[in-house]
C-alpha cells in the first residue's frame, strides 16, 4: 500500500485536540473521516504532534496508508473537497517511503506562540492569540527564557498527565520577538526541540509572561527548573496563541528532489 | 453634552453592516445599545465611514454625545465591558470639540483588501480575506491600477445603488504589495481617497483580480472607467478582504496634543 505524507494547516479551536475521540471532534477524525470518502474504509493517520484541544498548526505533518495510487497533488484537492467546512486544509501531499512515520521520523519539532498586550479585546485575532493586559518587559522575558535553553531536566514545565518516558530533553531554542500591533505590542515565542514534553510549551509560555509582568524575577525561572517540581511552574498559559508550525526530517517529504 | 470620538475595531462578519436596522446585528446598534447600559435613553453615534455587510474595520471612527462628563479611557473601558462577546473593540477614546464629526470632519479615509491566491482554503484567517486559487500578476495589476489614481468620473466603478451626489472622486493611491505566505501570496491593495463611492473599493479590487489573473489586459481598467458604464466593471469581489484602516482629521482627535 502506498504511504503519503501530509502538511496540513487546522484552526484548533473548534476540536477537542489532534486526537480521534469517540464522542467530540478531533482534526485526526475529521481527516480520517474525509479519506473515507476517497477509500471506503477505516483509515488510521499518524501524526508528528498530537496537539491539544485548541492548539492551532500551520504545518502539522501526518501519513497515511492509501489503496490506490494517487497523484498527490489530486489527493489534496480531493481530501481539501471534502474537509470543507471544517478549518481543516491539506497545503501538501507527497508519496513517500514505507519506512517513513510523520512522528518517529521527525528530528525536530517548532513551535510558535502569539501572545497579545493590549488593553481592547481581540476581534480578528479571537481564538488565535492569547490576549494579557498588562505591560511586558521583553528583556527580562529574553533573561528568564536563556534559563530554559539546553539539556534539562523539565520535569517542572510538564503536565502531571505527561506519558514520555522521560522529563529530560534538550530546548535548542527559545526566541522572543516583539511586533508593535496598532494601540498594543505581540509578543511571538519561537521554539524549538527535537521533541516537547506535555504542555511544555504552554508552561513555558505562562511562566514567562509573568517575568514578563514582573510578578517573577528572570532568575526565578532557573530556580524553577532546577526544583524538578510540577508546584514550581509558573501559571500554564491558554491554548489559543499556539501553533505547531513545522516539522523537521532527515529529508523533508514536501521538498521536491533537487530543490532544497 | 460633551462629545467623544471613538476608533473602533470590529469583525465584519457576524453584522449586516455598519448601519442600525431594524431587524439585523448591525456595528452601530451593537455600540449604541452598549452605551445604553452607561447612560439609559437612545443614543445615536455617526461613523467615518458606513461599512457594508461583511466588511470589517481596524480604525473606523465614530462620535457621540453623552450626558456624563467620563474620563476617555474609563469611557472606552466601559464600552468594551458591555460590547462583549461581540467582535467590536474600542481602541481608543477621546474627548472632542463639539463641532467635530467622524464623518463631515474626516479629510481622508483608508482601506486595504487582502487577497490570498493559494489552493488549499484558508482555517485562521477564514472570513478575513477573499482567497483565489488562480495566480496573479502583480505587475499587470499595478499597471491597470496606475490609470485609477487621480481625479476621475467612477460611475463604472460604483453600485447602482450608490446614494452620493456626483460619481467623480479623486483616487490618492492605490498601491499593492505582494507577501509570500506558506503555499500562498498575499495581495494587501492600499487605496486612499477623501472619500469613497459605494462599493467603489470592492469594484476596483474585483477588476484588478481579472487583470491580475490575466482575463483583462491592464489597458482595459482605462477603457472601463471611460465608459462611465457600471456595465464596463469587473465582478464586485466578496467584502470579507476588505477593511477600514484609517480616517484623517486635521487634527487627529487620539493623539494627545504635543505629540504628533
Amino acid at each position: 500500500m502506498p504511504r503519503y505524507a501530509f502538511k496540513i494547516e487546522y484552526d484548533g479551536g473548534p476540536f477537542a485536540g489532534w486526537q480521534r475521540q469517540a464522542d467530540q471532534p478531533s482534526v485526526q477524525g475529521t481527516i480520517e473521516a474525509a479519506l473515507a470518502r476517497l477509500e471506503p474504509g477505516a483509515h488510521t493517520i499518524a501524526a508528528a504532534g498530537r496537539t491539544d484541544a485548541g492548539v492551532h498548526a500551520t504545518a502539522q505533518v501526518a501519513h497515511v496508508d492509501l489503496e490506490k495510487d494517487w497523484d498527490p497533488f489530486r489527493l489534496s484537492e480531493a481530501l481539501n473537497y471534502h474537509l470543507r467546512p471544517d478549518p481543516v486544509s491539506i497545503l501538501a501531499c507527497a508519496r513517500v517511503a514505507d519506512d517513513f512515520h510523520a512522528r518517529f521520523s521527525a528530528q525536530e519539532r517548532r513551535y510558535r506562540f502569539r501572545l497579545v498586550q493590549r488593553r481592547a479585546p481581540m476581534t480578528h485575532d479571537r481564538g488565535l492569540v492569547w490576549r494579557v493586559q498588562n505591560a511586558l518587559d521583553l528583556e527580562a522575558m529574553r533573561e528568564g527564557a536563556a534559563h530554559l535553553v539546553g539539556h534539562h531536566d523539565f520535569t517542572t514545565f510538564r503536565s502531571t498527565m505527561c506519558q514520555s518516558n522521560s522529563p529530560v530533553k534538550t530546548l535548542d531554542e527559545i526566541s522572543i520577538e516583539e511586533i508593535a500591533i496598532p494601540h498594543g505590542r505581540e509578543y511571538r515565542f519561537h521554539l524549538r526541540a527535537r521533541s516537547f514534553l506535555h504542555n511544555q510549551v504552554r508552561s513555558i509560555v505562562g511562566t514567562l509572561e509573568r517575568v514578563g509582568a514582573g510578578a517573577w524575577s528572570p532568575a526565578r525561572v532557573a530556580t524553577a527548573l532546577d526544583a524538578r517540581d510540577r508546584a514550581a511552574c509558573g501559571p500554564v498559559c491558554p491554548p489559543q496563541g499556539l501553533y505547531l508550525c513545522g516539522v523537521g526530517y532527515p529529508d523533508d517529504p514536501f521538498t521536491p528532489p533537487g530543490t532544497s
